[in-house]
C-alpha cells in the first residue's frame, strides 16, 4: 500500500522489517530530543525509501508549542545539525516556500519573515551597530506556480544565477503519514527539494543539479493527508483497500492537521527562522539576532 | 457508535433505517439547491437526534467556491430560508461566534465583517443617504472563552439586556461526519445553540430560554473531526472499535478539512453576511447593500 | 487656538506660561524614563486642560521599538504606575477599544490578544498547571460603533452588570499634539474615557458615573491630527490662521503617523498587554506569563 | 523649495507659471474621470520636472472608495490607457513592488494577490474551463531590500531573464504633495521605476535600460511626506524655510495619510488588478476574471 509521507524517517519506519540496503541510519538523543541520521548511498536505498542519495536528519521534539524551554533546546539542536550540512562559509539564499494564503502551507513565508537577511548590510552600518562579523544571507519568498504563472524553481534559479550564493536553503511545510509528527518533528535534508515530488515534473526540481550550488531542505509535517490516514487505518483494521476506492476517493483534497495548527505554523516558522539565524550568525548573540528581527 | 456532528441531517441519515418518531421532514430543491426541513415536535425526537425540538433547514449547495452564479444561487436559497424562521419585524442581534485566531473556527468573526449594521444610522443619515426604510441591526463579535475568560452567552446576555433586540441571530462554524459537506452545507435552525454541546453545560446555553428572546443558529460546517472519521472507517471495514481505542486515541484534537480550507472560510463568512443582510433589510437592492459593507 | 489631544500632559504644556490653579503635578525619572504625575482636583483645573477631575500619569520613554532592553525597562515602570491606580483586590475587565481594520486605531483590540485572561480557569486547572494564586481577569473587544450598531460603553455596560468586575481597564489608540510623543509615550488615567470626547456625547462615556466601578484609561498615541500639526506650524510661524481656513479644511480627515506606525501598533500593544498581566498576577514570573499568552 | 513627489502632474503644476520646454501635455475627461497626458521629451523637460524622459498617463476620480460605480468607470479608464502603453502582443510580467507589512506601502503586493497569472495555464486546460485565448502573464512580489537582502531590481532582472517577458508591469504605492491625490489618482508612465529615486543608486532603477525590456509603472499614491507638507505650508504662510529647519526636522519619517487608509490600498489593489487584468484579456469578460481570481 502506497501513502503519502515527505519524511524519510516514515519512509525507514515502513519498511523497518526488511533489511534496508543502501540505507545507513543511526539515532542520538540530546535534551529530550531525538535526532535521527539517515543516509540513503545508493540506488537501492532510493528505492526503498523513495528518495534521493543524501542525508536527512530528523528531529522529534516534545510539542514546542507554548513551552519556552522546548522550544529553546529544539531550536539549538536543530541549529547544530543545520550547520554540518552547511557550507562552513560563503553566503546562503533562504527561500521560504508555500502559500502564504493557506494556513497549513505558509510555514515558509512566515518563516521568512524572521530571517536575519544581511547581505545589504554595509560593513560601515555593522560596525555602527555594534555588531560583529555576518555571513552574507538573502532571502526569497517565491510564491506559487497557480497565483504567479511562475514555477518556484525559476524564480530560485534566477535569483542564483543573479546573486551566486555558496548555497541555498529552502523551508517548506511537509506531510508525514502519523498525525502525531505534526507539530513535533523536523526534517533536514541535503538533498534538495522537488515540490509536488512524486508527479515526475523535473522543471520543477530545486536542487544542486539544477542551480548548480547545493540546497538544503528545511521542513516541518503540517499535515497529514486524508486518503493516506484512511488508507492506513484500512490496513490496519484488516479490510482490503479494493472495497474502500470509494470511500478513499471522497477522501482526495482533505487535509488532517491539528486543531491548533494555526499556532503551530506560528511557532514552528519562528523555529526555524531563529535556527537558521542562529547556525549563520555565530558571532551574534541570541539576543542581539531578535533584536533585530523582531 | 457514537459520532460528533453538528448537523440535524446527518444525524437523520444515520438513523434512517429506523422509524423516526418524533421527527417530521420533507425535501425541496430549487436552482439545483437542496431544502431540507427537519422538525422535532417532542422527546421522542430529541433522543432519536440528540438535538432539542425545533425546526432545522439545511442547504446542500454544490462547492460554492469560485462559482459567482453557485454563489448566488445558494445565498438567494439562504436569505429566503432565513426570513422564514425570523419575526417579522423588530431588531436584530447578530453574533458571530468563534475563534477568529483558528482558520476552520473564524467563520462567526468574518461573517460579522460583512454585516450591515444599521442601529446607530439616524433617520436624517439614512435619508441623507438615500436609503429607504432600515431594520434596526446590531453585531457583535463576542470572542471565545479561552482568550475573554468570559463565557460567549455571558456577553451575549449582557448585550441582549442593554439593546433589548427581538430575536438573535448566532453563526458559527460547525462539524460534520462527512467530509463532502464542507464548504457545500448551511444548516439553520430556531433552536438556539450550545457551544461545547454535549458537554453539559448549561450555563454556555444560547437560547430563547436563557436570553428570553428567540435565537437563529445558522451554521456550516467547516470541519470533520478526525475521531469520527477514523471510527466510521473502521465501522465501515467491518472492524470493530475495541481493538483501535489507540488509534482513534491518537486522532484526538485532529481535524479534517479540504486544502482550500481558507478560501472557503472566507466565501462562506461571505454568502451568511450578504443572505442575513438580503433578509433583514428587503428595502435596499443588492448593490447598495454591497457598496455599504464592502 | 485649539488642536486636537488625548494627552493631560501636553494641555499642560500649552498652558504652562500661566498659573494652573487646580492642577497639581510633579515629575520623576527612573531608568530613563521620564514619569509626569499630573493631579486635576477642581474645576478651574478642568477647564485648563479640558479634561475631567483626577490622576493621570504620563511615562515618556525613548522609542521602544527594537530595543529589548528598553521595552522592559517602559513595561516595569508602565505596570508599577498602573499598579497605583487599582483596586488592591477583586476582579478586573480589560477593553480593548478601537478598531481592529485600522492599523492606528488597532492598539486596544490588538493588546487583547495577548492579554491573561483567569476568570474562568477553575482552582483545579490552575493547581494541575502548577501555578500560584491568580486575580480573576476577563477581557473583551466591543468593536465600533460603525460595525457593531452599538456604543462602545453600551457593550461595556451590559458585560459590567453581568460579571461585576470590581474595575475596567480601558485601552485605547490616542491622538497627540507632538508627533514626537507617537511611540514613546503611554498615559495612564483613573478618570475613564470618552470616545468621540468633545462631541458631548454623554452616552458614550465609559466612566465609574456610568458603569459603577471605576475605570482606568490606558493609552498610547499613534496618531497627529493632519489639522492640528498644520494650526500648530502656522501658528509659530507667525501667520494667521484666518488665511489659511482652507488649507486647514483640506486636512480634515488627514492623520499623521510615523513611517513604522504598523511595527509600533505591534510593540505598544504588547508592551500594555504584559504590563497590565504583571500588574494583575504579581504571582507569576514573567516567563510563565509569557508562555500561557503567547 | 525642494519638496517630495512621485507625480510628474505636480511637478508640472508647481512649475506652471514657467514656461515648460521639452514638456508636452493634454487632458481630456471620460465619465467624471480627468486624465492627464505629460510627455517629457528632451532634457529640459527632464531637469523642469525632475523625471525621466516618457509619457506619464494620470488618472484623476473622485474618491473610488465604497462608490461600486465610480470604482467601475475608474478602472475601465485605467485600463484602457494602461492598453495604450503596453505593447500590443508577448507575455507580460507584473511585479508588486513594496512591503506588505506596512499599511501605506502594501499596494504592490495586495495587487497581486488578484492578478490573474496564467502563464502556467496550459491549452488543455483553459479549453476544459471554457476560456477563450490568453495572454500570458506572470507575476512576482519581489520584497524589500531591508527583509530579502537583494535589490529589489535583483530579483525582477533575475526573473526576467529567466522567463523573457515581451514588458514589465511594475505596480507601487507614491508619495503626492497634496493630501487630496491620496486615494484618487492612478499614475501610469513608459519609464520605468526607481524604487528610493533621487538617492542616485543606479543599481536599483527598474527600466528598459537595465532589464532589456519596457516597463511601465503603474502607481497610487497613497502618502504625502511630512516634511512636505509641512515646508509647503510654511511656503504658503510666507515663512521662510530658514527659522524651520528644526521643525522639518522633527517630522522626518512621518507621514501623511487618510483615516481610511486600511480601505483605501484595499481598493486601490482591487481598481489596479482588476484593470491590468482587464487590459491583459480582452477575450474574458469582467465576471469570468472575477471568478478566477477572488
Amino acid at each position: 500500500m502506497n501513502f503519502r509521507t515527505d519524511l524519510a524517517i516514515e519512509r525507514k519506519e515502513y519498511n523497518e522489517k526488511e533489511k534496508l540496503d543502501g540505507v545507513i541510519s543511526c539515532c542520538e538523543e540530546r535534551d529530550g530530543i531525538k535526532i535521527t541520521r539517515i543516509e540513503i548511498i545508493d540506488e537501492r536505498g532510493e528505492r526503498l525509501l523513495s528518495k534521493p542519495c543524501g542525508r536527512y536528519i530528523t528531529i522529534e521534539a516534545p510539542p514546542f508549542i507554548r513551552d519556552a524551554g522546548l522550544f529553546s533546546s529544539a531550536m539549538t539542536v536543530f541549529s547544530d545539525e543545520l550547520k554540518s550540512l552547511l557550507p562552513e562559509k560563503g553566503s546562503v539564499l533562504v527561500a521560504g516556500l508555500g502559500n502564504e494564503d493557506i494556513t497549513a502551507d505558509a510555514l515558509g513565508p512566515k518563516c521568512l519573515n524572521l530571517l536575519l537577511a544581511t547581505r545589504h548590510i554595509s560593513r560601515e552600518l555593522r560596525e555602527s551597530l555594534g555588531l560583529g562579523e555576518l555571513r552574507s544571507v538573502a532571502g526569497i519568498v517565491p510564491g506559487v506556480l497557480g497565483k504567479t504563472g511562475i514555477e518556484t524553481s525559476e524564480i530560485i534559479f534566477g535569483v542564483v544565477r543573479r546573486i551566486k550564493p555558496s548555497c541555498v536553503i529552502a523551508v517548506d511545510a511537509l506531510a508525514a503519514r502519523k498525525t502525531q509528527r505534526l507539530g513535533t518533528t523536523i526534517q533536514m535534508a541535503d538533498t534538495g527539494i522537488s515540490p509536488g515530488s512524486g508527479v515526475g515534473n523535473s522543471r520543477s526540481r530545486i536542487g544542486r543539479e539544477t542551480l548548480g550550488v547545493p540546497v538544503i531542505a528545511v521542513g516541518v509535517p503540517t499535515v497529514v493527508d486524508a486518503v493516506t490516514m484512511t488508507a492506513d487505518i484500512l490496513e490496519q483494521s484488516g479490510a482490503g483497500e479494493g472495497d474502500f476506492s470509494e470511500k478513499l476517493k471522497s477522501q482526495e483534497g482533505m487535509l488532517v492537521t491539528p486543531k491548533e495548527i494555526d499556532a503551530i505554523i506560528d511557532r514552528a516558522a519562528r523555529l526555524i527562522a531563529l535556527g537558521i539565524n542562529t547556525a549563520l550568525q555565530p558571532e551574534l548573540s541570541a539576543g542581539e539576532i531578535l533584536s533585530i528581527v523582531s
